[in-house]
């Protein structure tokens, strides 16, 4: 554990690969500092909160003439271990599973989806985005390296599943199907059920100002 | 603008369709009251912050005893205003949006996807998940009483879209794209991103003790 870390508390953890891939996009563009106003506009997180972001990792902007784009850059790189890189295994290639799969996540990345599995013999060999797909049957068996799994599984198959991924050595679990997964407390759990978040957005619409961020 | 709720913390505000979401299924079992510990156990979410984020609304639990289902649920329901239907366009039905139209929206829900819109013309005239897919082209004439859309397009197109949206008259937009959108400051946007959603996982891994639940 990184002490020097462990300070930032999670809400600005979160925004921090959301800063990094920016950074990354202005400096592929030869520029050389950028202010807090328009990281603001170009993030969409209030430049009041990029600031006391930032401020967790020492005050690194300068009045009237914004954060230094490559010493940001080559911090966020260090903090975001980006030289490293996670292996990750996608389980369940269905919808939601093959969008994953075709989306480009080895951009301005550190994780890598190594492997597919899906219980469907039909798709077994196939390649989806370029990673292959083999049979749920063969996990445990194709899992040496890997720390991170996508669950894109159906709910009634989420807990099964994961109880497989923990005792192959998994750390952890973006799960995307609805179902809460009951895993051992060293294995982090990730949830993003797309019903919730569209319910939690029309909450914040009939309840929040119109006129703020989020 | 509620003024009871205008005090509610986001981050609490956005675990409470999660506390809903549970609560009906423990009174649809019959359930008569449900302790924060159980309710801890089952929307991975520790006592402490259950506690907290129900104080807000009142005292509502009793020690040894826990919190009566039925006054929460009519609390919750109130609160989400689950007796209005919010009606939902999505806008790109490829793999991510064929994910969310199969996806059960309406089990336990306030919204309500009406319509899709795709640019490919193989799809007009279909239905997925039940809803029908029409003609991007003919996305103005079919936004009449549709608050809230489901921005899962390609990156490129996600502006143009929302720009559209926006002139139609959208009030909040959930963007599943990795593009940042720019709308005007009375639209809410809330954005999902895949990639952002995994590095932060990883981020978390390396850097906050495992023994911690999020």
């Amino acid at each position: 554990m990184d002490a020097e870390h462990t300070k930032i508390p999670q809400a600005t953890a979160k925004r921090l690969p959301l800063y990094y891939r920016f950074l990354n996009n202005l400096h592929s563009q030869g520029k050389l500092r950028v202010s807090s106003r328009e990281l603001s506009e170009a993030v969409k997180v209030d430049s009041a909160t990029i600031r006391r972001d930032f401020s967790y990792f020492g005050a690194l902007g300068k009045k009237g003439y914004g954060y230094n784009v490559e010493y940001l850059l080559s911090f966020f790189r260090k903090t975001l271990d980006q030289d490293e890189t996670t292996k990750v295994a996608l389980i369940g290639v269905g919808n939601l599973g093959t969008a994953f799969l075709n989306y480009n996540f080895t951009k301005n990345n550190n994780t890598k989806i190594e492997v597919a599995f899906d219980a469907s013999s039909d798709r077994i060999g196939e390649e989806v985005g370029g990673v292959p797909v083999q049979h749920i049957d063969d996990l445990e068996k194709r899992m040496d390296g890997i720390g991170v799994a996508i669950l894109t599984v159906p709910a009634t198959a989420a807990q099964g599943i994961a109880d497989r991924l923990v005792a192959a050595g998994i750390s952890g679990v973006l799960n995307f199907t609805p179902a809460r997964i009951t895993v051992p407390s060293n294995v982090r759990v990730h949830h993003i059920d797309l019903a919730i978040e569209l319910q939690a957005l029309v909450y914040f619409l009939k309840h929040y100002p119109l006129n703020e961020e989020d």
